[in-house]
């Protein structure tokens, strides 16, 4: 089998020129963007028939090169693939172009109200970082792609280095449908190259108008850094660092609460805990029941084993994180799993007695920190403390609602995502999904990386003032074409 | 009378303390945006009610101080609560909430689907600095206050040093609303001080979640600069300059171009020149129409006077632009008008051989470039090369309507609107209206600072998962007491 190499607007190259994929990817501009909804739709959907196609050979080489499991890795086909065709939906809806339409007045006085229109249109190339620990869903066809494509922008991905041959496969899945739909070639292209200096390149060319990121705090802050020293500055959604308060409720731990220890460990060592939506802190109430849960959720940990991460990198960073954590004051370990080997380390669970230094910093792995309160005005002065996250837990009973109210305003206010009596992993692709949230655990808390909400991230809104009818585009004309909700004089109006 | 003071929640100090602002926002963020739509749409309409009663006093003052006309300043009180108006009626139809519901789905295989809802959000305390040019409609309750405060957001006004006294007659106003309606009085405070030093503390206090600002390009770069370097960034919408091109097709110059050249220069040399959308670029055809047309304005611009500009400092940048375009390489005087004083100086109109150099910057008054072009592509490479703008006009007849969607298509990535047989100045405050465009017209072309669109800055999403019935938000619950559009299950359903 030859290297994986980059494909810069549907040619195999041996060098990741940034400047040859992002003058292809402007060039495609213009012609990508003017597609009808129809043919971006068919293409979306053409992106995902040839991932299907390909599945076998994907599946070996993402197994292969992340460690993950077999089934997991299906799974993420069928999410990729799945993303890809709610966008074409999302697109033949055309609800994302939020058309709007004030009527001219002509005898309004003292002056006549001109006719005014509006729809939203894409920025323009949109570079994309695909993520060490979803090879596909959040990698080269997967979320920010998916939406950035949907709204009429091409990529340039630049692909994980943890997984070069799995992006390869994907990128020519995509090339095979840009050619089966006859779209401009750089639509898209796909860049494997040495990381941080390709991503430089990539963030600071003129021609990228905005930033699809998902990865680590580190990796993150560079790109945003870097992005704000363009002459011209751009969006960048970095989707970096969190770790996913869960909050325990006394009325969770009445009867036997072995179950729900059981439960969270599995979700703080599912894929050896290497998800964004890790339960890396839970908040655990003082007394009796407190302390049974945490025995049960000690035990599940000491059963359990270190799973093969990503890389040797990220094994090595986990280890360090857990020494962190383990010599900082007021840390004590609960308990921990057993050593899978080099690259698997053992999975833990600590007890802090508070939060601050290394207890609220992201360990990305299977390492949970507990921290027990008193009463809810204690643990609201817990959250309060906290940096922004993208989810927040709760797990509670009819007897915590006036508890769960207290907590569910504050909590608004720190995350993208509350949920309740289940686990943070797992994260649901659909219309209402917010994958997101406050500063650090993404750049711009404005937008969300899951589901159909995304697209909007890669538009911006243009006004048509007494344009002629045979001068306006399709979206916003009288006898709107594509059966568009639009909003006319302030009201929304079905097509 | 004695001099205009700073009101830090409800009460008058002689220090424009930024802290003490920011903190009472931030104290008054839960309670301000936990109101209900109704509670909310009475507070902006009873800020428009209190500026309405008051406007005689603010009339005199706004006059006095920025040199407008009387009319004009009148007409800018009505746009002001007119928009505040038009926000009570976004707020309580509350389509700015973009609620989605993704029904459970308990039978699903392999994994049921959750109850997912998501809302909209207030960022928090808004920063908002107002505009020299805008005493009212762009300043302490214009556009930026208004549609911040219609989110849901406390706001903190750094008054413009230009209108003292018309930013504290308006910042009392609206601190009566305040009061009347019971709101924590930190919901808006007015701060008046020493420019950059106040600004730069504003912009990177902590609990400042959002900046809106218009002014000059320095000022705008400045707080974006400020705002990058916070260790938590933030949305900075700061709508920055724009030569605001006209491009006259040459069906539009067919038989008397007079009334169109009057027309122009009307627009050029309104209110001194000093609109945000004055436009400050021409571009003409070559040969005998566009000759006479150039004639024509001539002779108009050298039948104007200068009228007072807003402060003796803007005169003075305006005469200093003024001969930095003069004396630029293939710039010839067109015309000039009369001088109307040491702070009115003469409207100009400079023919330019290309653009480049000081062709493109802005010269914030009655300075008017015109570009001769030979045919179309050489008019879009003209386009090609200009920055970012908040507006393109185009006059053209039926007889252009093939150049014109050429046009089209460049310009809609030039610009946040485009016109037609129109002037630029004159933004109509409507649902549909864009005053934003791409970089450097403002800093983030994701938003427009004029029109209901306005109110989606100061927002984010936030998803709900499984929450009980008896802990979710109104405006997701079940029952829609609010009587919100929502989208279920991706399709929009109306109320």
């Amino acid at each position: 089998m030859s290297e994986p190499r980059s494909i810069i607007a549907g040619v195999e190259v041996d060098q990741p020129d940034v400047s040859a994929a992002t003058a292809a990817a402007a060039h495609a501009y213009a012609g990508y963007r003017g597609t009808s909804p129809e043919q971006r739709a068919v293409f979306l959907e053409a992106v995902a028939a040839e991932i299907d196609a390909g599945q076998a050979a994907i599946i070996e080489a993402a197994v292969a090169e992340s460690h993950l499991p077999q089934a997991r890795i299906t799974g993420e086909v069928g999410r990729t693939t799945g993303q890809l065709r709610m966008f074409a939906g999302v697109v033949r809806r055309g609800d994302h172009l939020g058309v709007r339409i004030d009527p001219p007045l002509p005898d309004r006085a003292p002056l006549p109200r001109p006719d005014i229109r509006q729809r939203q249109v894409a920025l323009g190339p949109v570079a994309v970082f695909g993520a060490s620990n979803f090879p596909l869903a959040f990698s080269t066809a997967g979320g920010d792609t998916a939406s950035a494509l949907a709204a009429g922008c091409p990529v340039v991905v630049k692909g994980h280095p943890a997984h070069p041959r799995t992006g390869h496969l994907v990128a020519e899945a995509v090339t095979r449908a840009v050619a089966a739909c006859d779209l401009p070639a750089g639509t898209f292209s796909f860049l494997l190259g040495p990381g941080n200096e390709l991503g430089q390149a990539l963030v600071t060319d003129s021609r990228i108008k905005a930033v699809g990121f998902t990865g680590s705090r580190g990796g993150g802050l560079a790109l945003v850094a870097a992005a704000a020293r363009r002459p011209e500055p751009i969006p960048v959604y970095a989707e970096m660092s969190s770790i996913n308060p869960v909050v325990v409720l006394p009325g969770a731990l009445d009867g036997d609460a072995t179950d729900l220890a059981a439960a969270y460990v599995g979700s703080l060592t599912l894929g050896a805990g290497q998800f964004c939506t890790n339960p890396g802190l839970l908040f655990l109430p003082s007394g009796g029941a407190g302390d049974a849960f945490l025995v049960a959720a000690g035990e599940a940990v000491a059963g359990t084993t270190g799973a093969t991460m990503l890389t040797g990198s990220i094994a090595k960073a986990y280890r360090s994180g857990v020494a962190a954590l383990q010599t900082a004051d007021g840390v004590r370990v609960v308990a921990q799993g057993g050593e899978g080997g080099d690259d698997a380390p053992a999975p833990q669970l600590v007890e802090a007695t508070g939060l601050g230094g290394a207890v609220d910093d992201e360990v990305f792995g299977a390492s949970g920190v507990v921290v027990r309160y008193d009463d809810t005005p204690g643990l609201l002065a817990h959250l309060e403390a906290l940096e922004g996250q993208l989810t927040a837990t709760v797990h509670a009973t009819d007897a915590d609602t006036e508890a769960a109210r207290a907590l569910l305003s504050v909590l608004e206010l720190k995350v993208g995502r509350i949920l309740f009596n289940g686990w943070p992993t797992g994260v649901e692709v659909g219309h209402a999904m917010v994958h997101g949230g406050p500063f650090p655990a993404t750049s711009d808390s404005r937008g969300t990386s899951v589901g159909s909400l995304a697209i909007e991230r890669f538009q911006r809104p243009v006004a048509y003032q007494d344009v002629p009818a045979a001068v306006l585009p399709e979206p916003v004309s009288d006898d709107n074409p594509w059966g568009l909700t639009r909003r006319i004089d302030g009201e929304l109006q079905l097509p």
